[in-house]
């Protein structure tokens, strides 16, 4: 797969996940409109679409269409964009900027951005609950529900965050920064690939379970990869203040191994990632890629 | 049907739910113990369980044994307990009292109080999709979870939510106030009588449809109520500071209409919502006899 078609597939992927989240988010005048809008902003306010785009990767390496996984998709965004108004909440990581913009509470006020997000997440379930145009049959809809719920509630997502706080000022070890990392942001990567997966009935044991691996490996990849930025990247590059790691002392990869350390902990997970893709064929070039760009990426 | 029979009934609900929480909560002791502790605190701290007992007695009244709602009703007490937790919010109505303990962020703090309120809401959803013993198909799941997803998100619950504390500080008339309540707090009452209805596969479109306007007759005479013991209740017996309402300057019914007429809007309701259960047999009578209770209870 040559960089054009990479750069195709994931325009495509971009354009089918603005799309769909526009069809599915409330309409801004909906009432009540303030926490419409909120909801809005905070999902249609940019993002690189990780999850969503690894969902469509996943689909497509076993062999399904992309519109098969459009609804999943969505969903999985909804969730990973409530988590970020929380965690900007002043009671949690006290973040002013999002995606180079205010973030919800500082664009709104936080009662409002408490709401945006508690409703993105119920959206989450409903659409995957109902959306007509879901491709699946009742038992795909419980299966990825189910999924994702485990992925973001108290033992994946949400207890990485609560885990993530409780370590504020404390010593950790690499044992237990990978154990916040695990559930806080990869318990929802690894969700987006599992989901994708199950747009495909009756997929082989050890395809899903090659799937899921490979979504373990780039998950931390990919947390690794966001410590090093916030030590060696710029704001107006990640969009949001470089530094607020440091500021607020949490323990990250490059403060705990070294930054050259970090980099090289990276690398091996996605040369593990790509082995567990080996038994794929070509459709799984856009997961293979994208193992390579969460190393590669500058925000 | 006797004060007896009526008790018994009500114990039964109680025991019931009270141990389908108690085996559907992660426990204490799992990772992350703080976050499980808090989402325990809140959801085991009491509370009447107003809605699984409408659901069991919504269940009953279309001839369905209790267990086929034992799961709903808990998913319906965790969304309804993780928005006491998100209102109870110093960004929301800021109230260190709830069910005559400290609220959940005066227990814990108030990261983890956003937490345990976010896990709570996922949690609904997840067991609602994944429990081994819901007593349904996958449709079954799927039409429930798009119900009590409607029912709490932008369009239910958290949209009352957030006009509630639009209307703060604003006049308001009771078309307005109304409009609050429904979404507010009835649209999750109603979800609990639909979830007991659909526990009966089949079941008529007329009798969903006169269990649906029970819910909302008694959705809206329970916030009344609700109403009218902030101002008459003491906070001894309703476990909150009573006068919190005066004292936040918001509009209520009593405040709106007078004491006496509130307290004549809520029997019109009840009466009109016992009036929509006249074609069903003796097993609506918990649906009948809690209709009379909301307007007489003082708690």
């Amino acid at each position: 797969m040559n960089e054009t078609t990479l750069n195709a597939f994931l325009s495509e992927c971009r354009a089918r996940i603005e799309k769909t989240l526009e069809r599915l988010l409330p309409a801004a005048d909906a009432p009540p409109p303030r926490l419409h809008q909120a909801m809005r902003y905070a999902v249609l306010g940019g993002g690189k679409r990780v999850r969503p785009t690894l969902a469509y990767a996943a689909a497509r390496a076993v062999g399904m269409q992309p519109e098969k996984v459009d609804t999943a998709a969505a969903a999985l965004e909804m969730i990973h964009v409530y988590s970020l108004i929380h965690d900007d909440l002043p009671a949690m990581d006290d973040d002013d900027l999002r995606r180079g913009r205010p973030s919800c509470h500082r664009a709104f006020d936080e009662a409002t951005a408490i709401l945006a997000g508690d409703a993105l997440q119920t959206h989450a379930f409903q659409v995957l609950a109902t959306d007509p145009k879901f491709p699946g049959d009742a038992a795909m809809r419980t299966a990825m529900i189910g999924n994702l719920a485990r992925a973001a509630g108290s033992v994946g997502m949400a207890g990485g965050q609560a885990l993530d706080l409780e370590s504020e000022g404390k010593e950790l070890d690499l044992v237990m920064l990978e154990n916040i990392h695990i559930h806080k942001t990869g318990a929802l990567i690894r969700s987006a690939i599992n989901l994708g997966a199950l747009t495909c009935p009756g997929l082989a044991a050890e395809r899903t379970e090659a799937l899921d691996h490979y979504a373990k490996c780039i998950g931390l990849a990919f947390q690794i990869q966001d410590d090093l930025l916030d030590v060696e990247g710029n704001t107006a590059v990640i969009g949001k203040h470089s530094g607020a790691d440091a500021k607020h002392h949490k323990a990250t990869y490059p403060s705990l191994m070294g930054i050259g350390p970090a980099h090289e902990a990276a690398a091996d997970l996605v040369e593990d990632a790509l082995k567990s893709l080996e038994s794929f064929s070509d459709d799984a070039n856009p997961l293979r890629w994208i193992a390579r760009y969460i190393i590669s990426r500058d925000r």
